[in-house]
């Protein structure tokens, strides 16, 4: 690997600061690849990528050499649709398979906690009464998984080792398939693998084609009383039409981890329903060590002229 | 098989109607294993087998013809040191592959519970500040399991599923072993299993060795601020040494589903502790087609004089 002619990035991001989060493990891991602040940056041209989480608008304007930018979490979305990225600069994103796994246990939790009743037993225990609940075969109990990408792949393998029927609506029939694992692929997908299940678990990519795909119309489709676990992207879901399913009981309760504005305003409605299971976008997360060694290969890869293994399909759009 | 000569079984609970439970199934499953509550029982020598939970303490005393105790659940300990149950009666419990599925889920979704921050989460929540926490790679969280029969091996597959770091104290080292999973053997391997854990999870059998092996010495082996996931037996805790772990901070938290005695009175000073989980007895359950299926199969055994795959060892105590 050739250490010699370092490549100069920059962090652009509206809301976090990415070097007290990657800094220190970019720093320990390379010498030739240097990251810095828009405001350390002498010589915008020098600029040959971003990393990148929730650019703010005018952000990548200055740097008109740039060939890459690249997002340290799995989500492209917000990069490939932000305006002021040239559509000719490379997106790539982190592949991390720990953040898979974080993803699989964040599902796998929720998805328990709404089968087992925990927040039952809560209120129970909190009256100091001992009431145990029914529960059924995980066989007998059905899971449908929207998305097998990484994430998805990982989701399905966690559901699964608990014994859990699962159904998954995939972009394409995967060659590895699972033993009690039901994969659906086109136009149905989606609302094949909806059918009759008691658990939905959306981990979609946000695409034209995916945004708001948790409507009504699939609600419906879903056994009475089941439960909702949204760990893809906010704009997945019509937030009236999970209310209205909500009212109705079709849907028992649900788990929003993402939202269509994050943070979630103080004053939005849903953290005053009881009904909602509210998390601050933490299904999962990208390790330092993981970005830091990615961003490395892939702005080496720019710089010597290489396939970038993490870029994405633009037109694809994941 | 054998259909021809009907076999007498006796309901023997003192806190459950077992034929509620379990009547339909055994009646739709067969003709030729007849099962009765005690008061429809005219001729007392003619039973042969009893199905029990938690039998009361003169419940076997009026069937001198015994020849099989078996218990709906996988913990046979109770049916053991029954003082009324003669030696010579052979002793089954039921084998449930779904009871092992629900164990592996309640046990998962606790470690998640505590693992991942969401008794934090919740209260942020409920004051509608959106607060991520931070997280661990799965792979460096170190889980300890205690106990690897049908039950402790579901767990281990459960919690490597999502990539957790698993080691497991077993009674003889295993055939078939998981990458990612330490088996510890030998008079060491509880200890060894909890040192430095993150998270401890205990299905061990109830016998005399394991009464009171979640000790505070066994804590203070565990990393600081760990967690315990208590789904073996009441027994196997001395509660004293737990609140004792969790006033030091070297336990953060504890689930506990099984207790000295259940129900838990509701004067019991844990149903005041708030860094108490605290669940009804329900990290599983045995389904009543399987219950049905393995008593019919035991009970024609025992007529038939054929071995009972269900037995257990009474000198091993499980």
């Amino acid at each position: 690997m050739s250490e010699t002619t370092p490549i100069t990035g920059v962090y652009l991001s509206a809301t976090t600061d990415l070097d007290a989060l990657y800094g220190d493990a970019l720093r320990r891991a390379a010498k030739d690849v240097v990251l810095r602040h828009p405001d350390e940056i002498d010589r915008p041209e020098d600029v040959r990528f971003a990393i990148c989480w929730e650019p703010g608008e005018g952000a990548f304007a200055p740097y008109r050499n740039l060939g890459l930018a690249m997002s340290v979490a799995a989500g492209v979305d917000a990069l490939l649709s932000h305006p002021g990225l040239p559509k000719t600069v490379a997106v790539a994103r982190v592949r991390d398979p720990h953040q898979a796994e974080l993803m699989a246990g964040f599902a796998v939790h929720e998805v328990l906690h709404h089968e087992r009743g925990f927040e039952e037993m809560a209120r129970n225990a909190a009256q100091a009464r001992w009431s145990p609940i029914q529960m059924r075969a995980p066989a007998a109990v059905q899971v449908a998984v929207l998305g097998h990408g990484t994430m998805g792949r990982a989701v399905v393998r966690g559901l699964r080792a608990i014994g859990f029927a699962v159904r998954v609506a995939c972009c394409s029939m995967p060659e590895l398939q699972l033993d009690g694992v039901s994969y659906l692929t086109g136009p149905g997908a989606v609302t094949s693998a909806a059918e009759g299940a008691d658990h939905l678990v959306n981990v979609l990519p946000l695409t034209a084609e995916t945004e708001n795909v948790l409507n009504g119309a699939l609600f419906d489709r879903l056994a009475p009383g089941a439960s909702l676990v949204q760990i893809g992207r906010g704009e997945h879901l019509v937030e009236t039409d999970l209310e209205a399913a909500l009212d109705s009981g079709q849907l028992k309760g649900a788990t929003l981890d993402v939202f269509r504005e994050e943070p979630l305003p103080a004053t939005h409605r849903f953290w005053r329903d009881a009904r909602l299971r509210l998390t601050p976008h933490v299904a999962s997360d990208s390790l330092p060590e993981v970005v830091a060694a990615q961003v490395i290969e892939t702005a080496r890869a720019l710089r010597d002229g290489r396939p970038m293994a993490y870029a994405v399909d633009r037109s694809r759009g994941y």
